[in-house]
């Protein structure tokens, strides 16, 4: 058996994950992978925060990167600190030391990515990062290995577990937007400032790389036109709900010929729809593909052990690749000009719902379905325009507030 | 780019789906594998049968499995003869001939698989086989490489497209098992002589090659204690759903210490449960895991281009290791001495189905729910001994037919 000797940037919930599965997994890791993995340093931010993770006795513990990254002997950095400046400028400086990288970092993954993984190229040595998208569901390297021969056509995820368990809450337990934030905020699942959770931010940060795997092209995150969770109301609920869907936070990306058509944001989908089912901090990965048809992944989309799986799996690949002397291949060598376009102008079916009274509003929309409840009323547009859309919310007296959220898989392109 | 030349076994519905995808995809393959893929040569049993593909110019039909399989220049063999014998040898041979072997043979790889990986090891040739279990999900891949990492405590697969058919259709249209067959095999998704698939058979083979990859650990298929579903009434059905829950053929391996207990046959699964969703011809492999708790992976069960890509995929796996001068590390290489128990002897709760009268029997059992139709009464205990469930199922009167079903993931171990 070799050895693979690794030095860890942070450890915080994800890093002491990699710590305790290193040590819980080591006899079926070693098994499996052939290799005895040594985590020689750890570098922290703070060396007397109290921790509840035991590192090895061998291991240094030090506030000082510089000795984790120039350390001659460690062959594998993974990072863990979660910053995007002092990520980069560690990882570059791992990468420069011809170090195989593994991280987590969606944020700096969705706008340095690309450029990251050609400097590891260029270096000859791995940059893995399956952990960034969808926790420890292993989607990623399902597209670039089992995948990687067919031809992807549509890819939806759930892919924000806090967004998804407050909107799951909201549809089960009836609650308001702010009470079911604070219910996740106090079981841990929100963080104090949810912005990137809520917003759509994260889950447009993970589109971008899903997209890179998926269709070989990474997305602007910056101009995905992004629509958040937090003015969705107990009215669009209950009037989906009663049309038979439920609402969920989703990232498309659909390609047709040499576009890509792209959405973030809450959407209608169908009770019957596999990813309607997705409930909880669960994430789900839907494929749409010329070979497989649908294909659904569902797991674990955060948390410290399935988070630390996707970086062991990552370490496991990053080993054998160092082993047999075959580093620097792209996680996704897949690249692909296409044009991004959004979904959001292509015709397609909405609910829309006016506030204020409950009573259908004048238009001449050919409702399919019509809901109302106490002081809102709400209806299914059958599949229309953007500017027909646009029109018929400036139509609605002034007075009354009016919202609409899109219909999954009813874009016409 | 390099070049790996194949040489196929077989132009049926998977062969010819293979020869479909190779072309179909060309463009995709050579970009993410940077491998051009040769089709040298064809074996068919007969030459001038008329087939719906067209092999590329330069490829070679031949009905002399002989001349594809001491062929120098061919590197990979495809076998998808899908007979036992004769894959077999074919098989022996081209490992003898130091050719990589890929084939979707589950049959076959339930009661020879772990000897041919050893002599495939030994030879120093890749030996994969995704395509085996579940069609287009890439369920063996995940296990052997994302979760090689992880400690699996259980597997649950439904994963016979035929019998999955029938049961929803049964379900769905509450048509009679007879029917549903009947349309199954009008449709093509049941074959003339159904056997293998509506008792569990190939369920079983299947499970078998699971349990490997799942806990290092081959399970004799024939050893299993096997149940179908030609016995599923309607007033199973009705019953199950009156009580929250649909029926099933499931394939179960759960770990606890040294024991590996299993289970193959019609059970109840509550309406919540993910698996509960898998309709039709989809297939779905739940896994509980300790890193990433629980995870889903659904797809297509069976049809030419989902197993095709499954075989692609092995594929650009073998050529990578032929590339890299690193074959014959096994598919799955992880080992463990397990005590093969079943789940049948583990005290769980039944649905319990009276035959002959819609009136409740005699009984001490403290039943948990009751539902009674038009000559028909169900009942569903609590978890009981299978000595408890014998006693009681000998309690009725010898005139009333009566039938059983355990109820999923109620077993205490």
């Amino acid at each position: 058996m070799q050895t693979i000797t690794i030095g860890l940037l942070g450890l915080g919930t994800v890093g002491g994950g990699v710590v305790k599965l290193l040590q819980e997994h080591a006899a079926k890791i070693e098994q499996t992978t052939n290799v005895h993995f040594v985590l020689k340093r750890v570098a922290v931010a703070h060396l007397d925060k109290p921790r509840n993770v035991t590192l090895p006795d061998d291991t240094i513990l030090t506030d000082q990167l510089d000795e984790v990254l120039n350390d001659p002997e460690i062959q594998v950095i993974v990072e863990t600190m979660g910053t995007i400046n002092l990520a980069r400028q560690a990882i570059t400086q791992a990468i420069y030391n011809h170090k195989s990288v593994i991280t987590a970092n969606k944020d700096l993954l969705a706008i340095d990515g690309p450029r990251l993984a050609q400097l590891a190229k260029s270096r000859h040595v791995d940059f893995l990062y399956e952990a960034s998208v969808a926790g420890g569901i292993p989607i990623l390297r399902v597209l670039s290995s089992s995948l990687a021969t067919d031809q992807i056509s549509q890819i939806t995820g759930i892919i924000n577990g806090t967004a998804n368990y407050i909107l799951s809450a909201m549809t089960s337990n009836n609650v308001s937007y702010d009470k079911a934030l604070m219910n996740a905020q106090k079981k841990g699942y929100a963080e104090a400032n949810p912005t990137n959770d809520v917003k759509g931010i994260d889950t447009a940060n993970k589109l971008s790389i899903l997209s890179q795997f998926a269709f070989g092209k990474a997305l602007d995150p910056n101009k995905l036109g992004i629509r958040g969770i937090e003015n969705i109301t107990a009215a669009q609920l209950a009037s989906a709900n009663h049309f038979g869907y439920t609402i969920k936070l989703l990232a498309i990306a659909k390609r047709l010929a040499n576009k890509l058509y792209t959405f973030v944001g809450p959407a209608l989908i169908a009770h019957n729809d596999p990813l309607a089912q997705v409930d909880g901090v669960q994430n789900a990965v839907a494929v749409e593909s010329n070979a497989l048809g649908s294909s659904v992944y569902t797991g674990p989309g955060a948390g410290a052990k399935p988070t630390a799986n996707s970086i062991l799996s990552d370490l496991a690949a990053a080993a054998n690749d160092i082993l047999d002397y075959d580093c620097g291949s792209e996680f996704n060598n897949y690249h692909n000009e296409l044009e991004p376009c959004s979904l959001t102008t292509v015709p397609q079916s909405y609910l829309v719902t006016t506030y204020g009274t409950s009573a259908k509003p004048n238009s001449t929309v050919n409702w399919q379905g019509e809901f109302s409840g106490n002081n809102y009323w709400s209806g299914l547009t059958p599949v229309i325009s953007h500017q027909e859309l646009e029109s018929l919310l400036k139509s609605f007296p002034k007075s009354s507030a009016v919202s609409y959220l899109p219909v999954y898989n009813t874009a016409k392109l």
